[in-house]
């Protein structure tokens, strides 16, 4: 595929993999028989553009431990997109008035300027269920066992939940309205916000695609890593200002009265942790020596390349 | 089991089943490592009471199609109950101030009454997504085939997603605002709201229990009748205020400006359908003569005999 072909070039690799997940997000929700107002609010948001790094990130960890001539990426394509519905519900739900009450969203109105408040909460409750769907339309004949499948939206559901990323967006309202959080504090409320659902698209398309259980804690250890990395890279850049590789309008001011990494650690500082942590990503795959993982690898140092 | 001995006592043994249910539900959040605060508003609602109607459903149509001494009830208790935190996740964002604004549920204050909108937004959106955890947690060794749990998993976010309850919501805050709502529109709408939740709670347990495409579309045919049935009897107790046996307090407000049944039809025709219903539930079942289907035949015309 020629989406493999140039790893070296990971912007362009990563573009032409988004466009693939985003050539079968345009029409996933046509055939759901969804009201004309809640389907137009779903598709507002889940189109309004993001880097679709979850789904790029289960399937390159499908084809890694599956090989690339398997055909499983076409066939997992519902799976992966299904991340990318889960992680838009949450931005619409983060960005209600109850919650971190932001009027813009890449630079679009939010969800709930476009429409009304209760579209924009039933908007995210039916791509959090349209997700599981999606998922869970992978198994059946001449596609995924039904075992897997099922192992691998289970650990979707427990990411994404009341003990993952629901749960990180609790403590970040709680957080927002304390003064002196930790750095362990910071780092185990974006573990859970940030840092689980990414984890778990590493996780679920190796398990997707048959991994053994070492090779199964290696995708987990490279999306702790890469999640850790992407949050503070994050973080830095709402600082610096430099948001237009992040597609981010400049003077968003998503983060206002939270804690950042750079508050509590200093630009530098926060930098150099950034780095070690995409190393630490890049370590995980060692064992690995094909494309794909190479496409992984520029993947992690990619992420921290935008705010050296 | 003593719950099933004495089918002609239907509250008595819908009061045992569901007291079997509630003993699950009681911890069942209590592993998850979910934040304080996030968990007390989850379990405030979960364990507010209610008929727990959807997993006895489920666990009814489980133990008639694989026989009482299959055990199949304690290995799909946790898929049961899952569909009790589908329907109180609903429940919750319902009552939120851009959905129905209701400041009481259950004579009780309302989960963003009692908390804050925040914690009740999130405290639906985990109670959902933890239902998925559950009941993916029922397929593995010794527990149910993955594919019977994937496929029923599939039938349930079908059911609850935006094509089912969630899109019967958005019909139902579009309905509020719009005069003349037509009998065919109502139908339509609480086919989705309330009719999906409780069909699939039939559909679902009939697939766990390896029953045959007939009778998984008996199953489906019980569950539309009853759903059907229960809907118009609720609506005739919300008009006649005798809301006593529906464990709501007389007066609530929940209908204020919406369309019901009477409303359309008047008491005396909306009852005559109701009966209908309970009716053509009850010969969804001819074929089927144990004791468990006398259960599910007098639970039928339990919830018509309440408005009679």
């Amino acid at each position: 595929m020629s989406a493999t072909a140039a790893p070296v070039n990971v912007k362009e690799a990563l573009a032409l993999r988004a466009a693939e997940v985003e050539a079968y997000l345009a029409d996933c929700l046509q055939d759901r028989d969804i009201p004309e107002r809640l389907l137009s609010s779903m598709e507002y948001s889940l189109h309004a553009g993001g880097k679709r790094l979850r789904p790029v990130l289960l399937l390159s960890f499908a084809r890694l431990f599956a090989g690339k001539g398997s055909g499983l990426g076409r066939r997992i394509m519902p799976f992966a997109s299904a991340l990318e519905l889960i992680h838009t519900y949450s931005l619409i739900h983060d960005d209600l008035p109850a919650m971190d009450n932001d009027d813009l969203r890449r630079g679009k109105p939010s969800n709930h300027k476009q429409f009304d408040e209760a579209t924009a909460i039933l908007a995210g409750d039916g791509l959090l269920t349209e997700a599981f769907c999606l998922m869970l339309t992978c198994m059946g004949e001449g596609a995924v066992p039904a075992e897997r499948v099922a192992r691998a939206t289970h650990a979707v559901a427990e990411a994404a939940g009341a003990g993952g990323m629901v749960g990180g967006q609790a403590l970040d309202m709680e957080y927002t309205a304390k003064p002196g959080v930790s750095l362990e504090e910071l780092r185990g409320m974006h573990a859970m916000k940030t840092g689980a659902l990414i984890t778990v698209s590493c996780v679920a398309g190796a398990v997707l695609a048959g991994a053994s259980l070492v090779d199964v804690r290696r995708a987990r250890e490279y999306g702790c890593a890469v999640g850790q990395a992407f949050q503070i890279a994050d973080d830095i850049l709402d600082v610096t200002g430099d948001t237009a590789t992040l597609g981010k309008p400049a003077g968003s001011d998503e983060r206002q009265g939270k804690t950042t990494y750079p508050a509590l650690l200093g630009l530098s500082e926060s930098r150099r942790l950034a780095r070690e942590r995409a190393a630490a990503a890049v370590a995980s795959l060692e064992p690995y020596t094909c494309q794909e993982a190479d496409f992984l690898r520029a993947l992690a140092r990619y992420i921290v390349e935008r705010v050296n």
